[in-house]
């Protein structure tokens, strides 16, 4: 039931799960980590000057992802995604995760010959984990009618340096990492696919050939090593990660900096398949949105991930948008167009 | 959707509930929260030499609480209350809380005059916080057909000093913190108040002359004072806080410390209203066991909560039971007997 209970590995049930979940984390140390599954708490050492970036992300079935549409690899690869992307966000290391893990009977007990969905979630989970050297130290588990994982990461930041929202000033360029609204698309193309075939096999099986166009959504790729990029040279004057959609997130930087913005239509870098009102609400691509100020020399790519300028940022005006979009036609308010729960 | 989002405070729907708890949270800071509620994580600063202790615990509808029995107050005191009760365990100080809720709709739209559900949930949990002085510094938030909250704690701890469960040596005596089995019986009691009033509001009102024999249950008081008077004065070899109920809880203690135990029944201080059985096996009583050398001086009571010695760590030995029951019929095997999922 509790964070400790992973600690126990014995029996069937919750305590033979825990104990699954147990022998696979502690595969993967990590330096912060002193003390991993297995006690009350977790226990985290930070190197000297450093202080903790913590986030939680919750992910729900039905809203999140699909039991019958997402492979169990890209529910547990996204939901570790979405909380590095928040740690790169902060320009942050990552030092340890934890996850909360809430499931229905059907998902922790095998069908057919197949491998259990518990199984194959923590397989794509641990695999993400792995590359960013993320350990698994800790979490929680129980039944639940509905599929929910709670994903918690701590980072580390010196102290004072972490990359915020709210640093931004008119003058400042705006840049973001990768391309925008592959993820959108993905997911289109994802729910066609299940339309397409009545009665499909749960999850989808996804064919070779739409790998490549379903990657951008079902297998995001957090921005760590830009995050740390940016951080270290203290190049961005803000930054966030791009889950909710441009036009919505480039909102919440310009309300907590107290500015507003300008973003060239015809800059923005379009995902794979991906259309313009994709690449401004679609969401989901966990790419960096950052500023910085006009003499700061940003490189084409950092780590291999092309960096593009998008527009730039203003002084907020009493009545004016908060952002602006630039297309041929002219200027046009840019409206927020994520998503948002309760709406 | 994510951490941040509980930084937009305007408009309906989800960033409108999510200013609302920011509001609320931003009354109460901390000296270890660097940057709260409003961008991609928060940040926490800890004092020289001390280390991170993270625990998180995942809170359900139907299993941890039910929406037509549990005043809402007391299903936010209650999660955050298992999170803190795993500091304590280790012998930290709270520095933050984070909250994950999944919310179907009608939690937080008023049905009528009555205060919404979310904010009596939060009401509770903000009360208790401020008790413990912790400061919810972030957290996420979705609509889910399923209440579920996953409560996230960060405490600091001098480094090398937390109260781990793996220490207990043959020899140790065992004690435990208040009484056992109060939470069980209050449950159960509430429960028969349920089934006496079918058609009962929703949730249940509970009976003034009742609140004392539910308050175990509904209003667990976690052990922080008492954890960190035994971590500051090193007295206890392991420790753990009693979520499970005392059979399963030790269990674990002895499996962590390699050691076997031998448990008084007549020793055992009960909870008002408590039966043997739910001392043993009811759980959230969110009490702390701990293990201390029988040379180790222990007072009677520790920040005004009894300490009651109530067995002794013996050496574990091949095919003998890892937990005894000496009861005046002689000893006993003592099963696990407390809650698992999945079972």
């Amino acid at each position: 039931m509790k964070q400790s209970d992973f600690g126990t590995a014995r029996g069937t049930g919750e305590l033979g799960l825990l104990g699954e979940i147990r022998r696979r984390a502690e595969r993967l140390g990590g330096p912060g980590l002193r003390l991993g599954i297995g006690d009350d708490c977790a226990l985290l050492t930070l190197r000297r000057g450093e202080e903790l970036a913590v986030t939680t992300d919750l992910s729900i079935a039905g809203g999140h992802f699909h039991l019958d549409w997402h492979p169990p690899e890209a529910v547990g690869h996204r939901a570790l995604a979405r909380g590095l992307s928040d740690l790169a966000a902060m320009g942050a290391r990552p030092v340890a995760a934890f996850l909360s893990l809430g499931l229905p009977r059907s998902l922790t007990t095998a069908a057919s010959r197949s491998r259990v969905w518990v199984e194959r979630f923590l397989d794509g989970l641990l695999a993400l984990a792995e590359l960013h050297s993320t350990p698994l130290a800790g979490g929680d588990l129980a039944e639940s009618p509905v599929a929910v994982a709670d994903i918690v990461l701590a980072g580390a930041v010196p102290r004072g340096r972490a990359l915020l929202r709210s640093g931004a000033k008119a003058g400042d360029l705006l840049y973001v990492t990768g391309a925008l609204g592959g993820a959108a698309a993905g997911l289109a193309r994802l729910g066609e696919l299940a339309d397409a075939q009545p009665g499909h096999p749960n999850p989808l099986r996804i064919p070779k050939k739409l790998e490549a166009l379903l990657a951008p959504h079902l297998y995001p790729q957090p921005r760590i090593a830009q995050g740390l990029w940016l951080q270290r040279r203290g190049l961005a004057s803000a930054a966030l990660d791009l889950s909710d959609g441009l036009s919505t997130d480039l909102a919440h930087l310009c309300e907590e900096s107290g500015v507003a913005a300008e973003v060239d239509a015809g800059r923005l870098p379009l995902g794979l398949g991906a259309t313009l009102a994709q690449a401004l609400d679609g969401g989901e691509d966990y790419e960096l949105l950052f500023a910085a100020p006009s003499a700061a020399r940003l490189p084409r790519a950092i780590a291999g991930v092309p960096v593009t300028r998008i527009g730039r940022v203003k002084r907020a005006r009493a009545g004016r948008p908060a952002v602006t979009l630039l297309t041929e036609q002219g200027a046009q308010t840019l409206e927020a167009g994520g998503w948002e729960h309760f709406r």
